[in-house]
């Protein structure tokens, strides 16, 4: 029912304005600066053209049918301007002013003004409270915060539904760094109308989604999050990062968003049954929704590790097999042929046993026999593979060979380092390979891939 | 004992090399590209002139004392080489070559004679299988590894003492993203003679270091290491990263550095008596590190959040108070004066409870009245402050504003995102103020401070 967001045809920005210290500025910027085909009317009564287009008094003067609309305008203006929409037959409207719900009292009625509003009406509702909506394949950004400041990310797989409207901001910044990119991106605010249950259901119906990642503060409706997490957590894998977990972040969180932070306890079990990745900060919930959108589950415990530096082999080692700070995995035993076919491959300081130890000498070529061999053992469920290009023979050509073998098997990729590390994080996002610039970070996303692939495992998914 | 290595006049370089392939190239490239304004001898019978430097036949042959030599030779050679060394009562010399004890048998005794050959002399060995040593203040770099490759750390506050010496490397390419400086940095691989026990020694005593960071697979002497950490730890803090949890990474660590991983419930013991901080992985390493190195230990529990950003005031309040995920430290709850005196200095939309949600139109200003008030107030031991230059009217000001009051209070900062963000970390880095880019690392460092002030506390020291 939502998937029409998925390809908006018109917009328009109502509170649309000339002057760049207004938010409705700064909107009509990302609309217009982002590549959008679509129709784009400007609606302020003040104004007869903003930014080269035709302005409009009110969207009913627009003849043409929209899509969507987005209201920069303080909180009571914002009631009157929903209702010009819903004479309209706007199908989806943003609502972007604070100052309803989490305020209590006043907010709390101008709020259910909006539910009254659109009651019964094909129009609706994303906020209010909200920083608007990203949509890289349709080159649409509503989102409220100049480029200057902000850099948003390009078209990826990872759906991104967001309670918190900076932190969802934030979080997007951050993932540029790597050129990760998002199939959309809806802060759903106050969520009075349109909540993150209907986004988790569209976007599982969206062709370029592979993975669902989900900040939330409290759940809307726990039975109907119940009812659609667990359908769309079988077809597309979702992260959720849901805090509330003591008396005092439910609190803040009451202030923040004005929702009763729901019983962490009945969530968590939601989530448990639901087979559903539980993320504990923003980093995570973006790495999680890497794993699983690029990644292949895991049928079984049994990983390889290839390194050019021991040490993170080591460490490699120390927190994946461990029940205490990691996921407790194992690590393969390769048998004899196995070994004599890697042994013939590599120099005599290197090892073989598991860690693969291939030293400062491994080159590009050694890793494609490795992981010839790795990739067609019976005795490995996954692989965790450094690319160190500081080590003196491994380039961007390891980029090649990882992705050639990370389509058998699952595959995790750790890159440690600055300069020449971050040009081969960017070309391993480019294949899709889930790759991660720590160790710890490496080992949490083979352990999602193994937890999800352990849950398809129990409900009988092949 | 060990001080001098801290300003060595004059270094040698035993198999120095004109050849671009071979390891002796890229350390005299090091040794000459940091500014090193000591003596450099070049030592190969091959040539007469290496990178414009008169080159010697012999150690011996060289008339001035000498610090410090590289043999970047092979394993057997380098023993040949070290005989010069003693004869020419070199103070330290680093055997970079490996295939000693690390692979058993043969290595074990050639590694033996390293041990025969300089017991009774004044010649100290670092290595061998070590990468080298890199001692900013004194611009001294002999790594392996050629800067075009890598990136190595200016100046700083951490020492890093690593028996890995790849893993040492990345972890040092990776922290020059911020501009974290290090005050020294030595690679003891398999430490026949200096170890682990003899740097923390020296490095407490050495006038640039605040803090000593720690990677080990296997503890050289478990009974001097207890002493001296014991005692280090109460001067400068000590953050440990320690392997061998499981089998799996203790046989890992045996093929790697040759040394039998010890029983890690001892280590831990013997951490925990000593107060030492255990880290994870690289990242928590070097942020633990540069928690207590720039940050003051804590003397309660109770935390005061500043934020523009709710949701990531939220989460920050999750994991600090959770005693599952983060340290179970409390948020502070201020007196009505305090309450009162916020109130005024915010917009009514804003947050004053805890966390303090100054939202979107949080500036600079506000900032400094907040964190005057939290700074004087009896009911706060420590402050998380959030700078995130994507809101509006926060800019680099922010860091001016923070430095001020970190310097009466235990502070860290969280700064989330890409090009404006990273701005504000390399600002704060250069005020010295720990400073993380996501948020369970900003808690993380909290946890961190609060451990040692804890354990000071127990100790009794003021």
């Amino acid at each position: 029912m939502l998937n029409f967001l998925f390809n908006v045809k018109s917009v328009a920005v109502i509170g649309a304005s000339q002057d760049p210290m207004k938010i409705g500025h700064a909107i009509m910027e990302n609309v217009l600066g982002t590549g959008f085909s679509g129709k784009i009317y400007p609606i302020n009564p003040a104004n007869k053209e903003i930014m080269g287009l035709r302005c409009y008094m009110n969207v009913t003067e627009v003849k043409d049918s929209i899509d969507l609309v987005v209201i920069a305008l303080p909180a009571s203006r914002s009631v009157e301007a929903l209702s010009q929409c819903v004479e309209a037959k706007v199908k989806c409207v943003i609502i972007v002013a604070g100052g309803f719900s989490e305020l209590g009292g006043e907010g709390r009625a101008l709020q259910d003004q909006i539910n009254e509003m659109i009651k019964g009406t094909q129009t609706r509702v994303i906020g209010p409270n909200t920083v608007g909506v990203l949509f890289p394949y349709s080159n649409l950004n509503t989102a409220l915060t100049p480029k200057e400041r902000i850099y948003y990310p390009g078209r990826g797989e990872i759906a991104f539904i967001s309670q918190s409207g900076a932190l969802g901001l934030l979080t997007m910044d951050s993932i540029t760094e790597y050129d990760l990119g998002i199939s959309g991106f809806v802060n759903i605010g106050n969520r009075t109308d349109i909540d993150e249950s209907d986004l988790l259901q569209a976007f599982s119906e969206d062709i370029h989604t592979k993975s669902i990642a989900v900040y939330l503060e409290s759940v809307s409706d726990g039975n109907k999050f119940y009812e659609i997490v667990k359908r769309v957590n079988l077809k597309k894998p979702v992260v959720v990062l849901k805090t509330g977990r003591s008396e005092a972040s439910s609190r803040a969180a009451s202030f923040h968003t004005g929702a009763l932070a729901s019983d962490d306890r009945v969530i968590d079990g939601i989530l448990k049954q639901a087979g559903v990745q539980r993320a504990l900060d923003e980093v995570d919930l973006i790495d999680y929704g890497k794993a699983l959108a690029y990644g292949k589950p895991l049928k079984g415990k049994r990983i390889a590790i290839i390194t050019t530096a021991g040490g993170a082999g080591v460490v490699t080692t120390d927190l994946l097999t461990s029940n205490e700070y990691g996921p407790a995995l194992d690590l393969t035993k390769f048998n004899d042929t196995e070994t004599a076919e890697m042994k013939k491959a590599v120099l005599p300081f290197a090892s073989v046993a598991n860690p693969i130890d291939l030293t400062a000498d491994g080159n590009v070529d050694t890793y494609e026999i490795i992981l010839d061999v790795i990739s067609k053992s019976g005795n490995v469920d996954g692989i965790i593979a450094y690319a160190l290009p500081q080590t003196p023979k491994i380039d961007l050509g390891i980029v090649d060979v990882l992705s050639k073998y990370a389509r058998n098997k699952p595959m995790v990729v750790g890159v440690i380092g600055n300069r020449l590390a971050k040009d081969v994080l960017r070309e391993l996002e480019k294949k899709r390979i889930p790759a991660y610039p720590s160790i710890s970070r490496s080992v949490k996303a083979m352990k999602v891939l193994y937890n999800y692939g352990h849950f398809l495992n129990r409900r009988g998914v092949p």
